[in-house]
């Protein structure tokens, strides 16, 4: 201690905290972004090694924007929300603020919007936007930008990523309903291009194969995105290629949401005539008629852990990447039900019948 | 045109676009960003006056981010996606992207919010964030920032604004329950410190004066934040004071919902015991149970127009200031019906009755 001055790291690690953190707490303009208690036991470990801030040394701190950039692939999606609170509250703690810009899924869109955050000067991005084949987060990788891509990843390299356990999720719905007695179960899958809707669409198939249940292609559909519209136009089309299905594993709840509105069309009662079950558990959708039943995600403790991961990429260039997949859970509500009972025909036609 | 150099601005003038709208074309990178047909027009306008880009200018212009600060109050709220997404598809005609962030209403975090943004060198903001009385934009308008607040406005000061007609909109909520025969009728405005939870109010007021009906102070209540947990407290608070009570203006649909989640409680079947209407009809109401009656603002329209304004104050910072007033419109849905009969003394009793 005689020799060396106190650094700004010996005061945090004195005083437990990230050294984000005491840097925050010793300025007495962002203080009160720290934690009471935390701020204090900051203060009283400065002043027990004797730091004293060097003007230089911040002044070298001004490349350090304490900002983060948030990519989110449709801002009007409710599962987003969430995930960003999660962020928000872990770089918080640091200091950090997020900025957020909607990419609508669109590459250019996305690759100006990331340039746009670069010349502003984050430290690193957060991408909820990511394809499993992805030049733009390649790119990033190469030139070292800290990222971490959250509820989505890539394929094509190695990198800090934060998803729920896509193909799971998929079993546990495809075990409730065969449960229920359910054999002819379609799937609406969201985008294979996403990690979310590949995972998903396998962990379907899979889960139907091991029930010893056939995954029928003439029941299974993409949407070009994971919308409401799409839910509805896929949705249609499953009904019109086979009479036989009496549930569907949609790839989210807006997907489902749209085959609210088909059955809607159809005269067809949910779960009486046909059962459907969402993933995401976003909010609203248990006070919908009927309450969806869905997968929930994690989606606060998702984007709360992207955060964290980042926060260590930045203070830790070397950090190895890691994917950290959270446990999806069954949500059971009103949208599920047994399968109708075979009157005459077929479940739907017999349906279809006592619609009209 | 012997002695002067053909500029940017010449350019724009002759294809009759928007200067930056000619910079985003006449730039490679960024022109896949304008509309095709008019990046032609504005190429061949360039080549039709001779321009040159010219270097220096270039240099200069890098003072021009073309970002635009966007502060949202509260991310959950579902509100806000489809004003951003009026602000971002004005703005990208223009060339601009939009960085948001996400205030919690909490003042502290929202100068700070405000003064990251500056500091990363936004051209402008968009404030979805206002109070009545509000430091913040005080501060701004002072520093000649071209600001424009969106959904909400201030009291203490003189700017641009785009917002609903909000008086007007708790007008037509009241008139369509008095329509019903509702005389009883209640309201559960949204903070007064907040343009939005005073004007309604204000108008749910002056509507039942306007009608002839008494507005009873212990059928008025406010909440803390514009939410469902602030709209079940307040809700709770108005059935306990007066069992007279047959229908609920909310300030906004969250609030609207926190009444269904105490209806839900007391047994009370809405409409028949009691009908509700909110107010913003945001995204999945309609599929709501029962489907929420409200009032529609037109977000997407409110976002577009204060984008539309921000831009020209930023291409003319002596544009006058004034306030954009778009209209509302009700919507009936399946939670407003004829108020219930008074079979054995008052109506609420007489549904408890019926619940049990």
């Amino acid at each position: 201690m005689a020799f060396t001055a106190v650094t700004l790291r010996d005061v945090a690690k004195h005083a437990g905290v990230h050294p984000g953190t005491a840097s925050r707490a010793l300025n007495s303009r962002t203080r009160a972004l720290v934690n009471e208690a935390t701020a204090k036991k900051v203060l009283e470990a400065a002043r027990e090694l004797g730091y004293r801030p060097n003007p230089i040394a911040r002044g070298l701190k001004t490349n350090r924007s304490e900002t983060i950039g948030v990519l989110i692939p449709d801002l009007t999606n409710p599962l987003f929300p969430p995930i960003v609170r999660g962020i928000e509250d872990r770089l918080r703690e640091e200091g950090y603020t997020a900025l957020l810009a909607n990419s609508d899924n669109d590459p250019t869109k996305e690759r100006l919007l990331f340039e746009t955050m670069s010349d502003r000067q984050v430290e690193g991005f957060i991408l909820a936007t990511a394809d499993r084949e992805d030049p733009l987060v390649e790119d990033a990788l190469a030139a070292r930008v800290p990222i971490v891509m959250v509820n989505r990843t890539i394929e094509t390299a190695i990198a800090f990523a934060v998803v729920g356990r896509d193909r799971g999720g998929s079993q546990l719905a495809v075990s409730h309903l065969v449960g229920l007695g359910h054999t002819r179960i379609g799937h609406i899958g969201g985008p294979e291009r996403f990690s979310t809707g590949k995972a998903r669409y396998e962990g379907f198939v899979a889960a139907m194969e091991g029930a010893g249940l056939e995954a029928d292609r003439r029941l299974i559909g993409f949407g070009e995105a994971f919308t409401e519209d799409e839910g509805a136009r896929v949705c249609r089309e499953l009904l019109a290629a086979d009479n036989s299905m009496t549930a569907i594993v949609a790839g989210n709840d807006l997907l489902a949401l749209g085959c609210y509105d088909v059955f809607a069309e159809e005269g067809l009662r949910c779960p009486e005539n046909i059962s459907v079950i969402g993933y995401n558990d976003m909010p609203f959708i248990d006070k919908l008629r009927p309450p969806l039943s869905t997968i929930r995600i994690p989606h606060y403790e998702i984007g709360w852990n992207a955060a964290d991961l980042l926060l260590l990429r930045i203070s830790d260039p070397d950090a190895s990447p890691r994917t950290v997949f959270l446990e999806p859970e069954l949500v059971v509500r009103a949208s599920t039900g047994p399968p109708p009972q075979p009157l005459s025909g077929t479940a739907r036609s017999a349906a279809a019948g006592s619609a009209t």
